[in-house]
């Protein structure tokens, strides 16, 4: 069953006594049973839906806390097979308010997967945008164009619309973690493409390198190779490794101790995942952060055009999302929707809360609809 | 009633013998029922319908009679009236498989809509981008940010969002156009913003005019105003008249009957309407263009992520959507799903086929997903 | 004999007393001497010359009158030929200040073209960017790509680099008209490259055609043929007729007495010709406009970084360049140094001064050393 | 006395008889005469001059030994002092076909610069783009609005126009390095500004700290601060270390012998220093690069338009430019005029030759005027 067939087909209106609705009379019923009949429905009866004076989500502010996903997906580990058909052991985010649709925003699709010792998922390709980012644990290795990439905790691996890639768990531990996407943009605007690749890789392929060619051209500060110096769409570099991203957040910190501007607001850093070869987002549809919240600061509340999905990296602390608040762990993941104020504040006794975030804001930078406020803070 | 209420929210998972699917059994059921429980749903029971190999559009093909759109805005005409709250007298076509909503496809809006004599539209903005297009009548004009625009047939009038406007029938007869709007795509991507504006206009702005003072600064061929030389997102031509867009379609044709390249195939001339301060899209989320079938010529049948809404401005032929035929002729609208193949034949006595169309290309472009087939020609 | 010849190529340096310039000692003497051999040169004795607090330029004001450039060119009409080698009866502007080289800026090339009845030039083309504006005379069409193009009072001829070209006087009278291009720029860049063309042109190549197929395709307002909508780095445009530019002028100042803002200052009306794939100059080096000054009107005097040369097309008036003034009129050219304050004034009894204008200033826009500075009016 | 001084102002024109030239006759000389009064210059007599059939450098290929410029550098450190006015202890390289200015190429100032032990040069800022690199010694830092930037051996430091900037000698030692600024480019195109800053820095910005606060802030791969997270025209980071980019250097050579693609051809490796806000180069109007041909590799022999100047970091080895030859060690700079082929082979004996290389490519391409040629190898 696809979720098309689940969706009614006729036109249905009703003629209702309203504000801002024309008055029911037979005139009006006979009106509308020719709308529905010529498959038409007036502005009239939807605007405060389609044309609110601000985004309204659909969506719903949710919490999925992480020992829950590693319980379920450990479960499917040992019941659900993974290989062609299904193609990967990955248990997908359904927010609440969007129909049991595996949607945890709108545009964003974000799930656990899951790969037992010595198991491939196997090789295919697909034009949505995707990344992996890995909250806990190591063992496996994701194969991208035949390059072997190390998957270790802190890691963040974007992987460009396209791209042939496979994983491979070498290791004797079963191995979780996060991947993004954007499925459901991809799915509303019905721009997927997607082929099987190889069923099993080649010998070379299964190594275990520290570092992946792509890391070793790509993963030099300011240096671009001048073979390839072409800017391109999506990132070349298929791994962030947590070493950097964590020196470039405690620098921050420190140079705001020190008395320069360098932070979003005090106690709070933050980077961008950058394609080098434009300093844009790694993917064109998703964009990628890493915060780090200081021991008991709090992020200023901010509204966002756009949708947002985040993981806790370390620490505890309590986040606010509209007008629900959660005390937040490692692992725990929860959607931020369009023009809800969101914050966070490390607890006191910890060194910091870091925050991993992913969202789609690329796409309404792209057409310029894009608006953010940050409200005062109390 | 707001859409989102109708949408169910549990989510809900059946294990079945499938292939691709595991196999049913008590542990499976068990870990479905988990996951019903933490709102997750898995990547396998869903990849066919997310992932396919490539685009296969929930929307379906279909064709709205001219006709019938015009008896149907007379009628509404008659019983309902325009004002604050509702806004517009406006009527969209619902494409029957979207599920009763007023989306002509799955991202865009496309409305018939309709002022008796003396009738105003009132004033507000919103964020959504958004054209009218005149297949027939006069006596309309639009006010944009003050400035009256003349509304005649076969001109083309966008408007970029978050500007000002409201329309006045000045005539004595009533007048139909029609509106595109990037509605479904604000509505899913949550980016709307809406205010009303000044409930009546000033005296200054009831006027008349032959040509607006946007026309009068920007549509020169290749000028440009110094004093207003920035690019801008949307275009600050508010009206692109039918003399203009038709003699740019003569001359494409007249130029390949003497040998040289101007047509996209033999017979099948095309303009895109243009932003003259960058050359891009008139709108940020929505191209719109004209196109005009020789006598007896048949377009290339092509492929294109995305979707579009034509509507037969002049002319008889027969236009070929996917799977589906139809004869037509002038104001008939049609809509054209993503990755269905398209091509309009003009029936031999016409002069032309001429065809606006209008879609949703600039978002696949802007993130780099767009792309198109031309099939060989039977 | 060529220009580099004529530079002396030794360094001479001198040890001066002078503030700055450290003590002249023999130790000093002597390593300056050492300097020399070794074709080396001290920062702290240039540093005046070469880092001024602003742009001093080695160029001045200078103004050339018509009628004394059309009767020198009418002479070179009856006594030197045009053909193969020579290429073209072309008499360049050469500023007094630099040094006797045809340059009439640093980085422009201004010449006014001569061809007698029946003659035509050769065809050729070269990297550097080049415009013909026609201020008299008619019978001349200029051959782009096997495209005849007429030239008409007011009209204004982009052409791009590597595009072939060639000129035809298909009329009983001789006709004069200037060219505009970057020679200087390659010049001192050392970009140019340069190839013959065919020595006759095919027949059909030499129509006089009240239009090119340029215009034809791309001279309609807003509108870009589908089928070549790529962004091109010159202007596809290759006319852009007087009647146009004269029209978009009036309306700036009737808007701008209508009470609208659509003039650069009061009675300053101004267009820039643009590329209409994208919005940005003709060409990419050479930033072209029309100002219309009206009855009595004096625009702002403005310094701009980069250098300017003006030709008056119509009208009579005053301009003044740094600490000099002109009375000019009809056809009279003069050039604008970086960084010298430029104003014009009509006369009160003209109906309008009209100044063709060319810049360089796309380069500076291209590496972003752009500045501007208007000076309170007195 | 400055430069623009010595350059002759009249218009001189001989009537010779030459191939292309009109025949000489007293009519001719006639026509000159006048030509010379109204200061213009007919495009017959100098087109071989300004428009050839490829570029033609006025500037010669030439060597400066490192030895003899640390020579004389030091000389000047005893006898020269450094203070406001001269500004600078810079000598530069004055290109022996360049009329002896202190011009390396047509558009590249290349200059040693020295600063005795406990020596400051004093704040001020220009237009004009600069960086420093560092080929021996250490000691110096360079304090940029602020920001101390330590200075060692095989550090690049790039420094975007209009930043104040300062040096100090904070070691026992003498220092050298090499500038690389824009300045004949400003020159030619007269768009320069300056301004002195204060005359003795702060005390907290005479630091010797290990890092900037720029590098804290950006020299983290792929990882870009939210704080400032705009694209800017110059780089926002003022060191590439050298432990960088001899990695860099490293693992391209290394995954070429590992059968991948990674250098520019067989044994060449190189990076280009890119702005990692947008992936473009440091500075908007020079390109610098860091080469290694690894031990008894060459070069393929490239042509391109536009100039450059090489520093030899490191090796030894013969380079080869247009029709000179030269065998060249630490230190050696020399200059690649504009379409001179340019080849470098590292001898067999050595580990690699690295050859570090700044050009104005920048612009050619941001006036699309760039052509390259790579030869086949003999």
């Amino acid at each position: 069953m696809t979720i098309s067939e689940a969706i009614p087909t006729p036109v249905r209106l009703s003629a209702v006594a309203a504000p801002g609705q024309p008055e029911p009379t037979p005139a009006l019923e006979h009106l509308y049973r020719g709308f529905e009949q010529e498959m038409l429905v007036p502005l009239w009866t939807q605007i405060g839906d389609l044309m609110p004076a601000q985004p309204n989500s659909k969506a719903a502010a949710h919490l999925w806390r992480w020992e829950n996903l590693v319980k379920l997906a450990a479960e499917a580990g040992r019941i659900v097979p993974v290989g062609r058909g299904g193609e990967r052991r990955a248990i997908a985010l359904a927010n609440p308010a969007l129909g049991g649709r595996p949607f945890a925003t709108p545009t964003l699709w974000a799930a656990i997967q899951y790969l037992m010792p010595g198991e491939d998922a196997p090789e295919h390709r697909h034009t949505q945008h995707a990344f992996r980012f890995v909250v806990e644990g190591e063992g496996v290795w994701t194969i991208v164009n035949g390059d072997s990439v190390r998957m270790s905790r802190g890691d963040f691996l974007p992987q460009g619309g396209w791209n042939w890639h496979a994983h491979r768990n070498a290791a004797s531990e079963p191995m979780a973690w996060i991947d993004g996407l954007d499925i459901p943009f991809s799915y509303y605007t019905e721009s997927q493409f997607f082929e099987h690749g190889r069923d099993r890789l080649d010998a070379q392929e299964t190594g275990t390198p520290e570092y992946s060619r792509s890391e070793r051209l790509w993963a030099h500060p300011g240096l671009l190779p001048l073979a390839q110096t072409q800017a391109q769409h999506t990132t070349p570099l298929l791994a962030y490794r947590w070493v950097d991203t964590d020196r470039a957040l405690n620098e921050q910190l420190a140079l705001e101790r020190e008395g320069y501007p360098a932070t979003l607001s005090p106690g709070h850093a933050a980077v961008r995942y950058a394609n080098p070869t434009n300093g844009r987002d790694v993917l064109s549809t998703i964009r990628c952060e890493m915060h780090r919240v200081g021991s008991g600061a709090r992020t200023l509340a901010k509204k966002e055009v756009g949708s947002s999905v985040f993981q806790v990296f370390d620490g505890q602390g309590t986040v606010t999302v509209g007008d629900k608040q959660w005390a937040v762990r490692r692992g725990d993941m929860f959607v931020v929707p369009s023009w809800q104020a969101f914050s966070a504040q490390c607890d006191a006794g910890q060194a910091s809360l870091d925050l991993f975030r992913f969202s789609d804001t690329p796409i309404y930078e792209a057409v310029h609809t894009y608006r953010s406020q940050v409200d005062a803070q109390a």
